[in-house]
């Protein structure tokens, strides 16, 4: 895993997460475990040790920068993270294969994982990344399952603008085939100028 | 945070889910992060050389357990964990409470989190942890917003059997207000003999 030298934070993200997924393919009778989780908790009491005891909940709670996020946070260790692009006409996309911590059955990927990565990506085909937006309804249909290990392509847009009402659609799909669906309805916090208003 | 003598993979599971939730409290100019991920580096290169190298994919993929899975999955460093509890009826139940991992907007669980935990409570409440049900439909409305670092109690509860199709319905409650609801259509690989059929 090579490392950049100007984002520390995204660097220890990715090192973490793969430490969660070998933790899940480790023997539980490994005599080094006991070693390892000792190595953790001085490095974290290391960075605990920086925080003055006290210190206000607001600046604590620095975190609800993009960054952050458990989709696509690349400073957020449990995001996979997913790398989402913007397209021209405002469909949001992201290509993504999800690896052994994002397991339910056998071999797929849980169900609550696909419908956590719509959830996010809907809101954000809606303008959500203005966090601006509430999320109202979710709906999710599953289809077919989606495999653990294997590319797939997960695409929203909005699909619907009705004053503060927005919805949007999305689907996860693998091997040409439509594995997931999603509709999401929002409720704007307040109309946005940039959206045209259909109603 | 004391670890027990006979969970190595659980103990040090706490370990990373500390250091993730560190890293999100963390100053991305600390000096000590490069040092850090180093030492995770090395930690990770230790215990992959114990993977011989063609090991068959079966054996990588053993982990359908439920200590594994990304939600209850106490091995799992993505999982909160939570701790869920079936009743004598049958509904199935936990209290929660979410950190900055699970953060959406600021101070705020997010919503795809709260829909990952409903969708994997549903399937239990239809008896999913049988392995023999697939998720066909999950459904969730917010109705208000679940704040982090509060707790919550989760509950779910199978709703009907017809045939193959069951249906669940679940609540997330927070200070006696409901927060979030769901419901889930599931069908059951074969009827299962000792679920009663209402059709």
């Amino acid at each position: 895993v090579p490392h950049s030298d100007c984002a520390p934070l995204e660097d220890l993200a990715a090192g973490i997460r793969r430490l969660v997924d070998l933790l899940l393919r480790a023997a539980d009778d490994d005599p080094a475990l006991p070693c390892i989780t000792a190595e953790l908790d001085r490095i974290s009491a290391e960075l605990e040790r920086k925080f003055e005891p006290g210190e206000p909940f607001e600046k604590m709670l620095r975190s609800d920068r993009p960054r952050h996020d458990p989709i696509a946070g690349i400073e957020n260790a449990l995001a996979p993270p997913l790398r989402i692009d913007v397209a021209a006409d405002g469909t949001v996309i992201s290509v993504a294969e999800f690896a052994l911590p994002y397991q339910g059955p056998r071999g797929v990927v849980h169900g609550g994982i696909s419908a956590l990565v719509l959830d996010h990506m809907l809101s954000m085909a809606n303008g959500g990344s203005r966090g601006s937006l509430v999320t109202a309804e979710l709906s999710v249909r599953f289809h077919r399952p989606l495999p653990l290990f294997t590319a797939c392509e997960i695409r929203c847009r909005q699909t619907e603008v009705d004053g503060r009402k927005v919805r949007a659609y999305g689907e996860i799909v693998v091997g040409g085939a439509v594995a997931v669906t999603a509709t999401g309805l929002f409720i704007a916090k307040r109309i946005s100028p940039d959206v045209p208003a259909v109603s």
